[in-house]
């Protein structure tokens, strides 16, 4: 898609100039128009180009963003929310122009209930901050997108990571959450009870919106008890089939594995390279299991039989935590350690989820289509929920791999999406992905598209990304 | 709510006979507007006054009923999806008058994976039917209302039951749905893999939405293994108070419960008088443990210690599965066992959900403002989740009765409202618990209101259920 297309479209220049001198006068220093504040609010840590927006107004309150939306609303100017800032779509690039709501000072955890293992956070907190928090509390969130996510973007993208395979993701973790819509109304999604049959599921419809149906500014989260005890392990496989298989089986078997990742051949050698570490330089498994001290014993020699079966080598368990922390610091360096393939080149992340029988089968016919290509794509995978990720390692500036990167993630989309499988399982939609939800879901595209035109008829929400209207 | 005045809001009488008309001669024996077989379809197995529909069409597949919402749009006639009629708030009832869509002939079992533990089914196989399909499988599908309810219809209201608090609800079990919109329009939701973050949540919209935005034709859902091991237990308390904290902390625990119910004292009472048992008048849990054979003895053996802590007598637990049949039979039993306390009454089924640290307060209440009533409620509950039902016994041509019936209910839900509970954790709105989202949304209600006038302007889906437009 062309970011250019998208900015002639731009907001009103008169209509933008007005509601920031409203702002201005408002809310004094806390509007900034400063060239370097837009520039890092309109950019993530994706690829895509950036896009400032007009202005970037740092919010400390509900109260305040309903204004702003409202002030916003009456001039179709676009607001976009921004936290973190560590999206892999351009989901805070202003297409459009307008407001950047930045909510990184909306960062208190507002209520902890032990006994209800929930926590109402506004949206600036972030996973690590929330679980430093909790630490006393014995609880803590599972949910590990490898970035230091704020749980407002982890909400909005409908993100997950290593430990969905057990947890969930975000859509399973959202209990309820405030939103400010299109015309300033606050809501709540839902009441704090676990379950609810009480009308249409609005809390689900807004975990995964990106911003585009109204911003987010209270979220409650389930939370989980720490494990009494965590055993980890790491085995190596003649192949990728065989390391599916294993994963398939142990699923089958009803083991609850916290985590099970995949690394494969040239992301071993990218890991080696990084850490110093001679691992088998062969397709990978990192495991994690959750549980009682006889549990996780039980659940790592089950897996261990399970793999011996298919040919896995050298499997280690542990539980000792100095022995676990070596271990997955290989498989949290992987991302980093791509850059050892090829210094010189960014990182551009994939992200297809397939059904799980069909894993395998899509992974060799990537690898069949990187074959003899100018650009190095190593993989890891949470190969628990059929997703996995290819790291192009290219250059922006050189259109041949830009081209070429192209290339391998359209063919990788399709070939997903003909295989029942979708073109993100955790990154989100942004501008990066937009082109693909067609041939996704055909007609419920159109329903994306009432829905949106219903709820935010001037098109003010994050414009331009997930549904174009 | 008065029926009497939704009646006065029926479908015009001459688009209504153009459309049987129009059935009748494209579909012969399968359109019906036989007295007996339109009095079955506007019925549910709730106290609600019953609403017969104009006409019963039986469906076969999807494109018939595309075709037959399609002409119905085009009348402005209404449709009401019909599957088990186990529904408990009216959900059936034609309240507009219009087709009720009959899908029990639509009763196939269209695929199932092994590998991906997923299947998709059509709207009227029954969850007793899945189960028994899947028995050689080694996979289960696990959710448990109760009824021998239709995949379909526990779809539509988001049903959920005794083991939700390991297995969650439809809310986490549905994967994709086929819908027919009230355009006649067909979509499928979402892809099969196991997540994705592709757009705004479409399949968690449907799920719930009680054929007020469209009519579920297919459903794919996630399976589960059948568990190595199965223990059951079963204990009983001084009080509530023990029982519940005896919940909470094995909860906290982590101790991964596939099943906690719990009984009151008046229910124990109706349990022995049915069942000529011996069992404790006492507050009473039922748990059941799903996982190794190491597995669910530990667990058993953890949670009879928390018991004990708590003043938990005779904790017994067993693994042979007569003895667990045995055990769970008290349970099962406990609704019908309730004809025992008053044998002329009708039931009705209260269904609240608070946070399950307001859980006991909650239930303390309702039971003070018991005392001295005319009705007697015996409670079961779903305690893990918070979720509980009081069964009021009345005579419904008693006037007295429905009105006290009517304060405990309002009551009941009053209190859990406030207690940031819901007015329904598992059995849905229908047109009996239409009133009381006012209080528990807010504004959020005129959200979901946006979102049914713009998927459904005509308001030809289920009318008169969720939200009136």
């Amino acid at each position: 898609m062309s970011v250019q297309m998208l900015r002639n479209d731009r907001a009103d220049p008169s209509a933008v100039a007005l509601v920031v001198d409203r702002l201005r006068a408002r809310f004094g220093d806390r509007l900034s128009t400063a060239e370097a504040v837009r520039r890092q609010h309109g950019k993530d840590e994706s690829y895509h180009p950036p896009v400032p927006p007009d202005a970037v107004f740092f919010a400390q309150t509900t109260e305040e963003i309903a204004e702003i939306v409202k002030l916003c609303a009456s001039h179709k100017v676009p607001v976009i929310p921004y936290a973190a800032g560590t999206s892999l779509e351009g989901h805070v690039a202003a297409l459009r122009g307008g407001i950047s709501i930045d909510v990184n000072q909306m960062n208190r955890i507002l209520r902890v209930s032990v006994a209800d293992l929930d926590v109402t956070v506004e949206p600036g907190v972030t996973r690590r901050q929330l679980n430093e928090h909790l630490r006393d509390t014995g609880l803590f969130f599972p949910i590990d997108p490898g970035a230091n996510a704020s749980i407002g973007g982890m909400t909005a993208t409908r993100a997950s990571g290593t430990n969905a395979v057990r947890y969930g993701t975000m859509r399973e973790n959202v209990l309820a959450v405030s939103v400010v819509l299109a015309d300033g109304r606050v809501i709540r999604t839902s009441r704090r009870a676990r379950k609810s049959a009480a009308g249409y599921d609005l809390t689900r419809l807004f975990v995964g919106s990106e911003g585009t149906l109204g911003v987010i500014t209270e979220v409650t989260l389930r939370l989980y008890g720490i494990p009494q005890a965590i055993s980890s392990a790491m085995c190596s496989f003649p192949s990728v089939d065989a390391a599916v298989d294993t994963v398939i089986l142990t699923i089958q078997s009803g083991i609850p594995v916290a985590r099970i990742e995949l690394a494969d051949q040239l992301q071993m050698q990218a890991i080696n390279n990084h850490s110093k570490l001679g691992l088998p330089v062969a397709p990978t498994l990192w495991l994690e299991f959750h549980g009682t001290d006889a549990g996780v014993a039980e659940q790592a020699e089950m897996v261990q039989a399970i793999a011996a079966e298919h040919g896995g080598n050298d499997f280690q368990w542990t539980t000792r935590p100095e022995d676990r922390s070596k271990l997955w610091q290989a498989r949290h360096d992987a991302a980093y350690a791509n850059k050892t393939l090829a210094p010189n080149k960014d990182l551009w992340a994939t992200d297809v989820c397939v059904p799980i029988s069909r894993l395998a089968e899509c992974i060799h016919e990537t690898q069949r289509d990187l074959q003899g290509s100018r650009i190095l794509a190593p993989l890891v995978g949470h190969v628990g929920d059929g997703n996995f990720h290819l790291t192009l390692l290219l250059d922006p500036s050189d259109p041949e791999d830009v081209a070429e990167a192209n290339r391998i993630n359209t063919n990788l989309v399709a070939r997903a999406q003909a295989m029942d499988g979708t073109c993100t399982g955790e990154h989100g939609v942004g501008y990066g992905k937009i082109d693909y939800l067609e041939a996704e879901h055909g007609e419920a595209l159109d329903v994306m598209r009432t829905i949106k035109r219903a709820l935010d008829p001037d098109n003010i929400m994050n414009p331009g990304k997930i549904v174009r209207v």
